[in-house]
């Protein structure tokens, strides 16, 4: 790195979850200069731990303001910072930072998480998806709808309905953890040496179909087995086919959920993006894809100028 | 065991499943006289172990004709017995019993399997299931309406159709695996110091009515998180409450997919047919409690004397 480099630096985004930490230093136009990813989540480590490790981590860039999001603002985190109640908009989370004082007089600030008890009568929490719902809605400007409908797939998928820019309800799924459970530890675990893990669109389309008809998810993946029998499904295609199963039961009790669903924003990996999309296809929902690090990043900068950071 | 004792039976009824062995010995009035329990599944035989380890855990009873049902007539078991086709009535089952040719030149014979397309589009199969559901039709009687549903609670639910005494119909559903999944590997699992697993019917109820909102299973499961943040749920009641949620929906599920049910018949445990009825008094939905071991042996003795074995 140069010290030119260096100078560029003018904030500190840091996404801090349970198994990752991944750093973005903007520039002054909130441009990415240089990135840091760690598989140090937060985990493992005691309150008095996060400072130290944190400035550790960031060694190189040693002045700039830091802002953090996700599951370091948790109970299990740095501080426990607490949520703030849905309907939540950019000037909620930049007006109610927790400031850390810390050795080295710098300015550091978590946001908060949020919580909501709109959607049905289940309390939800979200750590790191708000800010990345606020960055998308920054990326995507004066196109965004007044209504529109944010899903950010990943273990635990949260689907997020926004109004005038604000958070007004979400819901949380644990499709991506079933996924892992099935493929890991269940009677449809693929035969490991038989069946190497291929991309496959067409089992997987295959899978969201399943997922359409009436039986319910526990219902439906128990077709990986039948389908083997009966031979309309090979060893190898098991992994796709119960992905769309996963996501497509998903997909179709979001629009069962949420009225007059007409699109979704997918603010994800490229590859999660992808599949969900042509998942949605399946359901005629049109998508658009939005990059869930770029949005993490912008959401923070946002959040942090409104914050005079 | 007396002299007498033995001579009283006249009939075997073995449901070899894949991690269990049940034979029961009947008399000629159908009544059970004595029975056997084996962890002896049958996934870890060999094809010809199954004859000299069947008459071995016999031994006591050596003549009296033996007749199976289960994986035992499977793929991994004695012989693969293939499936008959839904609509399948009691003589459907008696009329095509595979008879095995043995070294004690006894009577010995596997009820085949059925399977179903019929189910919205999603192939089906079912070993054991079919006979506990004619055993049941047998143990009902007159008082039998013309249609009815049957449920099969378990490991792999089932759910099966009645018209005219006949099965036209069923659905598995991987209700007990996925419980399984959550409560050991998940990050839903309990903390084993601190949550002795409880029966408490009030945390089950409280799943059943989490299940019946919109949202669909796999956001259902996350509020046993988020319910124990908010203090809605205490450690120890995360089991019933996620056994609650998974027989919740199943029922939901099973009450979207059949038109009109009225009531149900529940085939299995005590265990599970109390939680199951309790369940589906959230759904208002009526029951009846049937033995299901009493159900099997009474199945494969209505079977073996229709076949005159």
């Amino acid at each position: 790195m140069t010290d030119n480099f260096l100078d560029q630096g003018k904030l500190i985004c840091v996404d801090w979850g349970s198994s990752n930490f991944r750093a973005f230093l903007l520039d002054d136009k909130a441009e990415l200069v240089d990135r840091i990813y760690f598989d140090k989540g937060m985990l493992e480590l005691k309150p008095d731990e996060f400072e130290p490790v944190l400035f550790d981590l960031l060694k190189y860039w040693p002045t700039t303001p830091i802002i953090l999001a996700g599951m370091v603002g948790s109970q299990k985190g740095w501080r426990n910072v607490k949520y703030i109640t849905c309907p939540v908009k950019m000037h909620d989370l930049s007006q109610n930072l927790t400031h850390i004082v810390n050795a080295q007089a710098r300015k550091v600030a978590i946001i908060a998480g949020v919580d909501t008890e709109a959607s049905g009568a289940q309390y939800d929490v979200a750590r790191g998806e708000e800010t990345q719902v606020i960055g998308a809605i920054e990326m995507i400007g004066q196109a965004l709808e007044k209504q529109a409908v944010f899903c950010l797939p990943g273990t635990h998928s949260k689907w997020m309905k926004i109004a005038d820019k604000s958070i007004v309800d979400f819901s949380t799924h644990m499709t991506g953890e079933l996924y892992d459970l099935l493929i890991k530890h269940s009677i449809l675990a693929p035969q490991p040496a038989s069946a190497p893990k291929i991309e496959d669109d067409e089992a997987f389309i295959k899978g969201v179909k399943c997922a359409k008809a009436d039986g319910g998810l526990a219902h439906h993946i128990f077709s990986a087995r039948t389908n083997m029998l009966n031979g309309e499904l090979q060893q190898n295609e098991i992994e796709p086919y119960l992905s769309g199963i996963l996501i497509g039961t998903e997909i179709k009790e979001m629009q069962r959920a949420i009225e007059n669903m007409q699109h979704v924003y997918l603010v994800g990996t490229q590859a999660l993006n992808k599949l969900f999309q042509l998942a949605l296809q399946q359901f005629d929902l049109p998508s658009s894809l939005i990059d869930g690090e770029k949005a993490a990043y912008t959401g923070m900068s946002s959040i942090a100028k409104q914050a005079n950071l």
